[in-house]
């Protein structure tokens, strides 16, 4: 046995400061209760895409299993980052050529590990250094920022604020500090895209204060409206005369657009001095995509026919939801992006989310599990995050049990 | 374009205390020079195992591509765990239940991330860390040192201690200090497997001084005589009395063992509770393994016929090299484990692998791009590394070459 002092010693104190993920305290409070056997279980707490994953991804994989045999380049191949240069071009509205593979774009596995990754690679520790970042907010942005020994700051993102992050609450003094900005646009769980004049704000509040902006946007390629796709940072830094994306990062990926969540494939965008830097944290780190992942992310990344349908079968389940939530719920609205609807419960969250598992075996997520106490108050509370991500007709009963559940409330 | 400011603030400064890689050294090196055009190029400088990866990894895959539509858990699938601690108990001859697949096993995608991850969860960067590895080593054991805040320190592994990193080179003080020590057995590049008497003293020292110790065994399933097959930290912890690992952490991979480096999957097994706090690290630093890798993992560690073929084919590379390259080059031995030559050269070591390139167009690379100079040697300096990871008949031309070569010098 080692003595007690090595058990002090060899353990990084930041692992302290986590906070329990959502989940585990979704599970807590789920604990020895026990939902009526006659009803099955519908899950839609998690954000976890259920739609079929293309036949042609697959396909792609089975064509290069041969690349099992060599190590993958951390940078990736250049079909790869080519199909990504090309696919934000066309999808973002860019002059064509602003987006250089060779130099603007990394292929990532994932958006958890490159929005984790990006911390610990670009945040300066030692000066005292914020992070900031919507409230409520996706897990992984508090947990890279207080790894990467940055102190998190809560943006309260409300419907005060029209669901974006507000940028008016945020000291003088804390922006000095600032070295990264988290956007998440489409908002999770909020559904809010972000309008340019917002980023044109914040791109001006970057350059004043020199901070990264890193935004989120695994959730733009599911929204409702096809003539209306989301915006995001990349063509915000274009507007703002950012030719080179000067402080800027996307982040996206083929999990929710293709429904290939155990792909593990995704990008990241934008400087090119932000991407050398991180590529070289990469090559540490140690995250490339194996060859036969790269091939199919490389068809996926080519292909919109497979995304339209996809927008097609969420279409169809927020058409038939929201109006029989919106009979007992307020601001049932479908979002401008994303598969969440951000209702308000009519009692406190934790006990509604509680209360719906207990009598109709459905899942939802408190919504204070996914925010902070800031300011007096707490964002997410009052209200509950439901993930459309099950079929069609599961969504549906969901959604009787839930006008049920809160009837007899 | 952001202020000058920015571009200073928002810059881990970290990233500049990384040393340049071995093979953008080699790359330099190279640059330039014009191999002999009639001489194909034969390339021995990378770790790269070239042999086919056995064709039920890839079938395992083509199984479970449906698992592209799920998100992976982090700690893995209970069958990848179970197969990963059947495979550790029967190869290290552990007692039946030593190792729980519940509590003391994780999947990592491949032993560099692993390895890199372990130090930036591990490492308390506010207490003037030491991490020690062997001179030379693995590029990844420094860079994870020097981004997880620390200062490394390099263990002499020359002739002089029989390739052993000599512990007898650290003052009292350093061990005060120290948090981690990386040990690579068989060792990259010198072939060695560390004795039990030498995990013994070692795992004094990390009782005595509270550090953790994490053993890269990736070359452990590539060794010459099938009766001696490499013993590992796990046997050597049990020996030494330390039921549950106790500070203890082994990574291992498939990559070389089962010549799939394109798969990326790995392993890190031992102390259960350095495990939990690596399993709360990685939920945020985001490598959950792929389903069908999952499967194809568990596919590959209950199997031992093909790594047996495996090492068939290395013995005849030894075999039919090491009697070639004896005759011009002194300490040219086959290796404990591991696919590497490490002899010395007649001429500076960067001086014989350019001019072997130069005439030759074979490349192997200088001892000292693996080594840094310290306490007034360079302990890779006058040594090349060879991978014997070619064909064979490859190898056998390359010996020839190298013969060649080296008679003209």
């Amino acid at each position: 046995m080692a003595p007690a002092a090595d058990r002090a010693r060899c353990m990084n104190p930041d692992l302290e400061r986590l906070h329990p993920y959502p989940f585990e305290r979704l599970a807590a409070l789920r604990a020895g209760v026990r939902p009526p056997r006659e009803l099955d279980p519908i899950v839609l707490s998690v954000g976890e895409p259920r739609h079929p994953t293309p036949a042609f991804l697959a396909e792609a994989v089975i064509e290069h299993l041969h690349g099992l045999a060599s190590y993958p380049a951390t940078r990736g191949g250049a079909a790869l980052r080519e199909a990504i240069a090309a696919w934000l071009t066309r999808r973002f509205g860019l002059p064509p050529g602003t987006l250089d593979p060779e130099r603007h774009v990394l292929p990532v596995n994932g958006t958890r590990e490159a929005l984790f990754a990006l911390a610990q690679a670009l945040v300066d520790r030692s000066r005292r250094p914020l992070v900031m970042m919507p409230n409520p907010f996706y897990q992984i942005y508090e947990g890279a920022a207080l790894l990467a020994g940055a102190e998190p700051r809560y943006l309260p993102t409300t419907a005060e604020t029209g669901w974006l992050p507000d940028l008016d609450a945020v000291p003088e003094g804390d922006w000095a500090r600032c070295q990264l900005v988290y956007v998440c646009s489409p908002g999770n769980p909020t559904g809010r895209v972000a309008p340019p004049e917002w980023w044109a704000r914040l791109l001006a509040l970057a350059e004043r204060h020199g901070f990264v902006v890193a935004s989120d946007e695994c959730y733009s390629e599911i929204y409702l409206d096809e003539a209306r796709p989301p915006t995001g940072l990349l063509a915000a830094a274009h507007a703002a005369g950012r030719e080179g994306f000067e402080g800027c990062l996307v982040l996206n990926s083929l999990s929710k657009r293709s429904n290939a969540p155990g792909l593990r494939s995704g990008l990241v965008a934008g400087d090119a001095r932000l991407i050398a830097a991180f590529l070289r944290y990469r090559t540490y780190h140690g995250c490339a995509m194996p060859p036969p992942t790269q091939a199919a992310s490389v068809a996926a990344w080519r292909d919109e026919a497979h995304v339209r349908e996809n927008r097609a079968r969420y279409r169809a389940a927020f058409e038939a939801v929201v109006p029989l939530l919106a009979e007992v719920l307020e601001d049932v609205r479908a979002p401008e992006g994303g598969f969440y609807l951000w209702p308000r419960t009519p009692v406190p969250d934790t006990e509604f989310a509680r209360g719906l598992y207990a009598s109709q075996n459905v899942t939802v997520l408190p919504g204070s599990f996914l925010s902070r106490p800031a300011g007096g108050a707490d964002p997410g509370a009052g209200r509950v995050r439901i993930a459309l991500v099950a079929p069609v007709e599961d969504c549906v009963e969901a959604a009787r049990r839930i006008r049920d559940y809160v009837r007899g409330l």
